[in-house]
């Protein structure tokens, strides 16, 4: 026969199960968080309309289209589906097409794959995870809402263990005001956004040049700007305490700026997704009032967050998002406002694990191995196994003929916490010898004991 | 603009947020029980080469081709890459491009989408869930193994608490033997195989009819083999006790096909089998031995597994698997036996909503709501929330404006069970207010005692 060797296609990632273990840990404490503020779960299908996923256009370079390799000739050939590459798109769509059935506002989480129909790129991902929350009003959603969001990416990323991180955040409106104040033309406004957001990968002096080069700005408007925004992350030192954040919102309170509507809306309205934050119980250091961040999608209203993990700033922001005013402006003409966050789980877990920050070990999920000594006793050993799950521990029997040792040299290479032996002269005494592997200890009890025994080591081992 | 209606796209299903609760459950459970046997986690990409999806031939009807959308003109257009259709030909992929890497037997479970590239039909999914478990060994497998897969899909389906089921149990090497100690010519067996699988779906007639016709059996060999498989599914009562499956294995044994080696290695092995499910502690009521599942897959070689729900026959086998002597002999020359089991999670879980079997409730997965009747004290409110979440109790909080009454009536629409009100009053006094809205009872307790008061009346409404 012919043998094909198959081989990894760039962009499409894959675990091997100790990593994937790690993964689902993590998917599991997103998933679990979410819900925590009470967060729905929904799941659109993978597949869209093209129309739907163009309907913002731009996105073509993104997508994969689908096509059935093999239609018959009386049949249409369906030349009008492509895979989702992102879940605000499908959320959009699925909120528009089922408005009458939620209940609003509604907050959903949606934790799925997408695919990037982009070319092979060294470290770009085609298939990835994402995990999304938002909450979308029908009509309005109060602003109080953006305090829930930082909330929820401090108990995320908290739980999953992944060192000191930085959730900064700031208004877009307010930054408008400010650039408005400075006599930036409205149609430029835009502009100078993205040029800002630029900041910290580009450095001050290139966005400097920018805007006054290209955006036309005065020198001293350029300065003003950059003076206002002044991001400390771009001088690569994270701030950890809260009386930065004090001193960003008295900065704000304080610049003549407030004499532009905008801008001083959009301060009352940070200054009370601060004090939110605060009462959520979020501690100071884990966040910041932060004017650099600018977010360049247009979609982006008010509030906006960045997450940066304090000793990784090369990955980038980890989680991402904010306040939009209308999410389905192209699949209903009802006014939808809302306000969510994306974390791209896939590479932020795939890179910690290779930075050694998020540690793999065993690769099962059972802590126990029943070893089997004597073949003509498989069915007491499945008893024992069987009495081991009923307890909810999970448990693997060995099934291959093999020595003791053999099969303890098994257990260590998967990763098993307990071995469970018996042989001739246990099964005679009603009894069965318990190996804790991390230890050595060996135990002996009674069969009826069994499952007490070992889940007193399983919890051992957990504390 | 131009406002695109969303309409539903033809088998790609979609679910609103109390169903999406019911499925996410049951996909838990599933996890949960796969993982308490032992089976580690993988993922495969959804996306695989076509020449590795199509090694095996014939599939091309069911593949959805992949082509990105925009592709400038001096890159290569990538037309080689396809969705995957089901779990195992990426399973024999990744098994054989990792097979140093992994431990054997390799005990692995697979929780994804698969894709269906078939016109679109009533009835049909094109997208949907599946849920599979196999273990591979290398070179060898020892038969134990296919004992425990039904103690798996036993725990699974009573956990899921979706009434009475039956496990079906056979053995194909059991049936060949027959067919050969028959006489029938070793080019025909499958096709005996294979007439004999269609028996509940066409009847004993037609079956018979088509082993004489087509197959050239005489009739009494006809009449032979169907009195020997005599399907009482096919007669639309399905036994409920194990003395049904004592019956089959006495019947077997004093069969004149023992004298057939095959027939005698299949009734070995299905005595053993029998045996290790007992051990494992599955009750004689949720399986039995049953000659009359055949499995039309010529892949399976031994024990062949199928499942039904007694109330519920016209859903079909909602589990099938079974034995195979080698999982990847398109892909690698070394010899992977395997035995396995795959649940088609979203038909079954949406057909038994539809049923009324599995009954759909809140739409939010939180138990409580923290409603704000005075909008000046949102942190307060906030503060109530993230002392409920620190104890674990999942609480969302009401950020509309609006009167108690509507509060509540929006609390009722979304399904919470328990409501949290704070006025003036109340915050004078330290105090707050529990309403459980199961009961209608209302009791006052201090702000400290919140979370135990809380966590009692959750605890009670899940007993």
């Amino acid at each position: 026969m012919n043998i094909i060797t198959p081989r990894p296609i760039s962009g499409f990632p894959e675990l091997l199960p100790d990593a994937q273990i790690v993964f689902n840990r993590c998917l599991q404490i997103v998933r679990e968080t979410y819900e925590l503020f009470g967060f729905a779960p929904i799941e659109t299908s993978a597949v869209e309309r093209k129309e739907i996923l163009t309907s913002k256009g731009g996105d073509e370079k993104e997508i994969f289209a689908l096509t059935r390799l093999f239609t018959r000739p009386d049949e249409s050939p369906e030349t009008d589906l492509a895979l989702h590459f992102d879940l605000t798109v499908p959320l959009a769509r699925y909120v528009a097409q089922n408005k009458d059935k939620l209940v609003f506002p509604f907050r959903r989480y949606q934790i799925q794959k997408i695919w990037r129909g982009e070319r092979p790129q060294k470290g770009r991902y085609r298939e990835f995870y994402q995990c999304d929350i938002d909450v979308i009003g029908r009509g309005t959603l109060n602003l109080i809402t953006d305090a829930e969001i930082p909330s929820v990416i401090y108990q995320v990323f908290k739980r999953m263990n992944i060192g000191q991180f930085v959730i900064r955040i700031n208004n877009r409106r307010l930054l408008q005001g400010y650039f408005e104040h400075l006599g930036v033309p409205a149609e430029q406004i835009g502009d100078v956004l993205r040029a800002v957001d630029r900041l910290e990968k580009e450095g001050r002096d290139k966005v400097r040049g920018e805007l006054i080069n290209k955006i036309g700005a005065s020198e001293a408007a350029a300065d003003d700007i950059l003076g206002f925004i002044r991001s400390d992350a771009a001088d690569k030192t994270l701030p950890t305490a809260g009386v930065e954040t004090d001193a960003v919102l008295a900065k704000i309170k304080a610049s003549p700026a407030m004499s532009n509507e905008r801008f001083a809306q959009g301060a009352a309205e940070l200054s009370t997704v601060i004090a939110g934050i605060r009462s959520l119980g979020v501690p100071d250091a884990y966040f910041r009032a932060d004017l650099s961040i600018a977010r360049g999608l247009g979609y982006y209203t008010g509030t906006v967050y960045e997450t940066q993990l304090v000793k990784y700033p090369e990955l980038g922001s980890i989680c991402s998002g904010g306040r939009y005013d209308d999410l389905a402006s192209y699949f209903t003409s009802d006014k939808l406002p809302g306000v969510g966050i994306s974390i791209g789980l896939s590479r932020l877990v795939i890179q910690l694990i290779e930075a050694g920050v998020l540690k793999t070990g065993a690769s099962t999920p059972a802590p126990v191995i029943v070893t089997t000594m004597d073949n003509t006793r498989m069915n007491d050993y499945l008893s024992l196994a069987a009495a081991l799950r009923e307890a909810g521990i999970a448990t693997e029997v060995y099934f291959d003929k093999g020595r003791l040792g053999d099969q303890l040299k098994y257990a260590n290479r998967k990763g098993f916490k307990i071995a469970v032996i018996a042989g001739e002269s246990e099964f005679a005494a009603g009894q069965v010898k318990i190996k804790n592997l991390i230890s050595g200890n060996e135990t002996i009890c009674n069969r009826a004991e069994l499952a007490a025994q070992v889940g007193m080591i399983v919890m051992s081992h957990e504390s």
